[in-house]
């Protein structure tokens, strides 16, 4: 399908699939489950096909891990379908309705954002996570997946189109653009009649590329350089703890800590225990000149490091002598992801949450909870790093909007 | 300055700002009205030497008037400042905290955006509104205004920065961009380092050029192609009265009625009357085939009609045979802004609030009340035609974001 005729038809669709009911939604994901585990086997031996292509490009072991497709895969991916049909339908509940001085009543009611755009990688379980959340929020979907995915992409487009069509449903609820070339997707990225938002996930690169090209509103997910702060007061067992935790537990993620922050106080307490565990667990010690002499195993850190998403097992360590230089240290090289203090002062704890320019900010606990599920959202659609629209994990209420709806008798401006 | 600079400015003074008590802006908000009025004299002698250029350029009247600024006219602008201090201060509310299995107590707490970018046309008074509304909600603002009105408006952001200064805050809450090329506007819609939203503030192509060259995130205001739909169950006195006044009380605006869509079945008894009304009024009436007859001093429209928002004395008039097509019609011309129904039947009226899409559906009332102060914000930012951030009339609530602050007791993530 041509990209135009993809917009007009998800334009066509979209009245629909916003005016379905809660039961008509979750009964169509729970049939999707079930679909994709029955189509398994066709599904995996699309994969084969790009999994063969992408071994004769030569594609990375890391690149190829994401885009394989096995049974258990295909099975995460069916429960997650079946857990989004589990939740609450946030669609149509009125937020507040007043009354005005001349009797009108004006109420804001929650209603899907129209057409969504996802713009991803060569990650074939995005596409049926991607459809689960737009559809259980009355939105139509316009997927642009990376090339080395297509005929993955294709077979579970294939699979959830059927599941629609069979039960009566829009089939464009779910729309795929086949056409992977650099053109299609700038022309994508401007097509502003036909789609009211757009959502990179992938890496930097792909981010960068969609918030620099898009004229359609963007939800940025983004990076994390996120710190850890240890006060003079903090408890030092919990530091490591959390320390430790924040940096392994996870390395390859938006929400692991890249960077510590010590007070100069606790350094001589805290560093060589906390090096000691770090180094076990692998970990490279980047550190400033104060720290570097108590950092077992340590380097020096120079001034790039402050600004590094590491990702993998490496921090950096930087000594402060004030809460203060801390958390200006902190504003100037963070991304505006995750961050926490280790403190026992009140006032510092305080101060922290208020001065930290973070979509999460944490007193006495790891960086790693910055997620949709840990957050008790039940679902997540990414990190928003952007101040508007969004803010932190995004749940559900992120694919939606609001209308005002206003009940009169007549009223008219005087 | 340097166009940088200015965006090192902003980001040096937006930690201090943000982090301004509500009674320190209130302040400030009174003391910027009082010396605004003060400060007239010279604040009309520089608009003075715009409007001699504005005539000696060949500006057309109605701008002349816009640019114009009198004694009444700033005491008008103090006197928003005004309003604005006695406002709620939204910011530093916590919208909801709760505790997670794990005792993390997760809050959202409602903070500022930071640096707002605002692009606008030759209003002075723009100037100091816009100020009013970003400092009241802590953000730091920079300005760009039309270079028409470059000399009033650095007189006023002179005289703001010097309010400023005499309290000791940080003067660069407000700055100035007073390089009005269009490569200097460009560059500063691509400082996505320094500025977190855009708000283009004027006409149509002003938005259309902001959203199309921005990489940074834009709050979109925009045009209001309003329709009224006539039902066959509707009150006709009432659809005439709220006709004549959506349509007349003020036609230059996005939420007067441009467009009259009626039933076929109340064609008859409702066109002539309210076609009286209209010509009496001076509007110009563009009606379908089926309806023309029944128009007094009627003319053809054509399909360009439908899709025209005229901001001047016409109106166009299109039959249609049920409140389907009535919604079908309105869908596919509208542009998302207001729209209402007159009717007296009850599942129409549901009908209507549900499919229609618009950021502001109404049941038997004039579209003209979508309105910051008419929905009782107490301020008005604009009104937002997309979906993201804000949709409808934007109070200060548009210019906060939120920030989510955790406590928590050592928690690790398993």
């Amino acid at each position: 399908m041509e990209l135009l005729e993809i917009g007009r038809c998800a334009r066509e669709a979209e009245p629909q699939v916003r005016g379905l009911s809660t039961d008509e939604k979750n009964n169509l994901l729970l049939q999707c489950a079930a679909d994709l585990q029955k189509h398994a086997e066709e599904i995996i031996a699309a994969n084969e096909e790009d999994m063969d292509k992408g071994r004769a490009n030569g594609m990375s072991q890391g690149l190829l891990d994401r885009l394989l497709l096995t049974k258990e895969r295909i099975e995460g991916m069916a429960e997650g379908l079946c857990q989004l049909a589990a939740l609450d339908d946030p669609i149509g509940e009125v937020l507040s309705m007043k009354k005005r001085p001349n009797g009108l009543l004006i109420g804001q009611k929650r209603v899907p954002l129209g057409v969504v755009g996802i713009i991803y990688e060569a990650r074939p379980n995005v596409t049926a996570d991607a459809f689960g959340l737009c559809f259980k929020t009355g939105n139509v979907v316009i997927l642009k997946g990376g090339s080395d995915a297509l005929s993955s992409n294709r077979a579970i487009v294939d699979c959830i189109r059927g599941s629609l069509k069979r039960a009566g449903l829009p089939e464009d609820a779910i729309l795929l653009i086949t056409d992977t070339s650099r053109e299609t997707t700038n022309a994508f990225m401007k097509m502003n009649q036909y789609v009211d938002v757009l959502i990179p996930r992938g890496g930097a690169g792909l981010i960068r590329a969609v918030v620099n090209n898009s004229t359609i509103p963007v939800i940025e997910t983004g990076t994390g350089n996120c710190h850890i702060y240890v006060d003079e007061s903090a408890d030092l067992d919990m530091a490591v703890n959390i320390i430790v935790n924040a940096k392994t537990q996870r390395v390859g993620v938006c929400n692991a800590c890249e960077s510590l922050v010590v007070h100069e106080k606790v350094r001589e307490a805290l560093l060589p225990v906390l090096s000691r565990r770090l180094k076990e667990a692998g970990v490279e010690m980047r550190a400033d000149q104060k720290s570097l002499p108590l950092v077992e195993g340590g380097t020096p850190a120079d001034e790039e490091d402050w600004g590094r998403e590491y990702l993998d097992y490496i921090i950096s360590i930087k000594t402060v002598s004030s809460v203060d230089e801390a958390i200006e240290h902190i504003n100037r090289y963070n991304t505006k992801h995750s961050e926490a203090i280790i403190t026992s002062s009140y006032e510092n704890a305080q101060k922290f949450l208020d001065q930290v320019d973070a979509a999460a900010v944490y007193v006495n606990a790891s960086t790693r909870f910055t997620d949709g599920f840990e957050f008790g959202f039940g679902a997540e659609i990414g990190i928003s790093t952007q101040k508007l629209h969004a803010r932190g994990p995004m749940g559900l209420l992120a694919l939606t909007t609001t209308k005002y709806i206003i009940y009169g008798n007549g009223q008219i401006r005087p």
